[in-house]
């Protein structure tokens, strides 16, 4: 299995600046912001969105160097995933996150709304600052497809009569839609030609896509170091994801157990065996498999170069996990 | 007392659409979220800012009729502001505003941050999709300044050294931005000179802290409709106003009971008697009854229209609710 830190090697040294950059940006302001921002963007981060960005500026200037403004974007980038994920955490009352106590759990939930609006705000005021209204109507859409797949995600907890296609539509809210449209806007800042943008979102939503299925199906697999067995919180906490939809076809106790939410004693024990009994993870691997392929056919576009390199090496890397 | 509805009557049918414009924008895409925009764009509302900005929009566009992106401007203004409402509750733990239960007494934190974030992100995308840079970088300060001020004011709560100038600061991000900037965007839709522009924000500027300082004094002044005497609610949760830190200045033994955070039974009624034994209101008063002035000095730009006699009108409107 590649390592996420060789793999980023071109660009390394523009990760490094990002991440002092992002710590300066939010806590010069504030000191209680500040220790927010330490947590946020300290160690551990994979930095996956805005390496994509980076990867993509760095691909479409070719023998050029980046400008200020595609370094912004990235940071842009990493500052809305962040704010995201902060408010997600006080939706979800979540405690943990990637093994580290998630802001509502350190300091308050109260800190985390005003962190994830500042980190919003700033982030809507560099992006107005780019001088690019085309960037900044695809960083904008960015945002209103992160609350709309956030109140989708709540509205349609234990719906069993989720189709695919749904899942897929609230995955591309949740995560291709930051990736597709960053990458994408990285390119204009480059001015490529049109048709090179449009396969530039068209490999960042299929990288995307690919990205939270392999997520998804992580949740049934992966043992989280707390429990020692898959954590299964998505199934838990009702959010349907691929491995339970295909799943459901094939056992239909499975629907059963889910639409009376669990409510006897064992049931999730119970549903979990449904699922692994079934081809349920198999099949989403495969679909995560595809999509990482679709990725790879909208690359031909890019010249040759490291970062391009790098960015067709990453859909495998994203399937990797799962294998 | 003129009453805001007549003062409005050149905008009677405007505010109409408006109000209309803003529960489909809201409702049509989830019946969850229509429930809060019913509750939230209902009856009750006064709609100060946006009714400023389409009296600027009518007054600068004199004999033409407005655009649709005035309108859209406007309703934009309005999302902002409820936007940053519906989280200030949150953060505050706020059961009541204005007589009417608050999004998260109604329903619960996870639905009032979701529509809150789903506000503000609706606003930057209509936001960018007015296509003027300009516009989009001034409404963009606005949200910055939102969360720049809710941060400030829980830094400072109980802050006995807060200046009059930090106050005044603080009253330009909660209140003042918005219709300053607002204000200024609609302009700037009319194609005005950068001259007029610039006086039309130094108007909402002034408007907006004096009606920031008004309503400080109200809180101190006015009965609520519940408790039947003033409710002294900033007071009370440490959020040092006009009348309090003039009165500071008369009565030492006030800022002793701030500093102990009232922690003895009868404290409040103490501090509460100190603040009315002071200058401390009137002062308070002639501070807004100054800045309404400055405001009126900066509408010499504008034709005489009855939008613009009624943009004259409001300073004196909004010092009039202290008299």
């Amino acid at each position: 299995m590649i390592s996420v830190t060789s793999l980023f090697d071109p660009i390394d040294k523009d990760l490094l600046t990002l991440t002092s950059n992002l710590k300066n940006l939010i806590s010069a302001r504030h000191p209680i912001l500040g220790a927010a921002a330490e947590h946020l963007f300290g160690a551990g981060g994979k930095r996956v969105r805005p390496a994509i960005v980076l990867l993509v500026s760095r691909a479409t200037m070719v023998d050029q160097d980046i400008t200020p403004r595609h370094r912004r974007l990235a940071e842009i980038t990493e500052m809305i995933h962040t704010a995201s994920l902060v408010h997600d955490d006080v939706v979800d009352e979540a405690q943990m996150r990637r093994n580290v106590p998630t802001v509502n759990s350190i300091f308050d939930n109260r800190i985390a709304i005003l962190a994830g609006d500042f980190l919003f705000a700033q982030s809507s005021w560099y992006l107005a600052n780019l001088d690019n209204l085309e960037v900044v109507k695809l960083l904008s859409t960015v945002i209103r497809d992160f609350a709309e797949g956030e109140i989708k995600q709540g509205l349609t907890k234990f719906d069993t009569s989720l189709s695919l296609e749904a899942y897929l539509e609230k995955s591309y809210y949740k995560t291709a839609s930051l990736i597709a449209n960053s990458a994408k806007a990285a390119s204009i800042l480059s001015n490529v030609l049109p048709e090179v943008a449009d396969n530039i979102y068209a490999y960042g939503r299929n990288v995307g896509l690919a990205f939270q299925i392999v997520d998804d199906i992580l949740d049934f697999t992966s043992s989280s170091e707390v429990l020692g067995k898959p954590s299964a919180s998505d199934l838990i906490s009702g959010h349907l994801t691929a491995p339970v939809l295909y799943a459901m076809e094939e056992k239909p106790q499975l629907k059963v157990l889910i639409e009376k939410e669990f409510s006897n004693e064992g049931d999730i024990d119970l549903a979990l065996n449904l699922v692994y009994e079934s081809n349920g993870i198999q099949k989403a691997k495969d679909l995560a498999a595809n999509h990482a392929q679709l990725a790879l056919k909208h690359l031909d576009c890019l010249e040759s170069t490291p970062s391009t390199k790098v960015l067709m090496e990453l859909p495998e890397y994203v399937i990797s996990r799962i294998y």
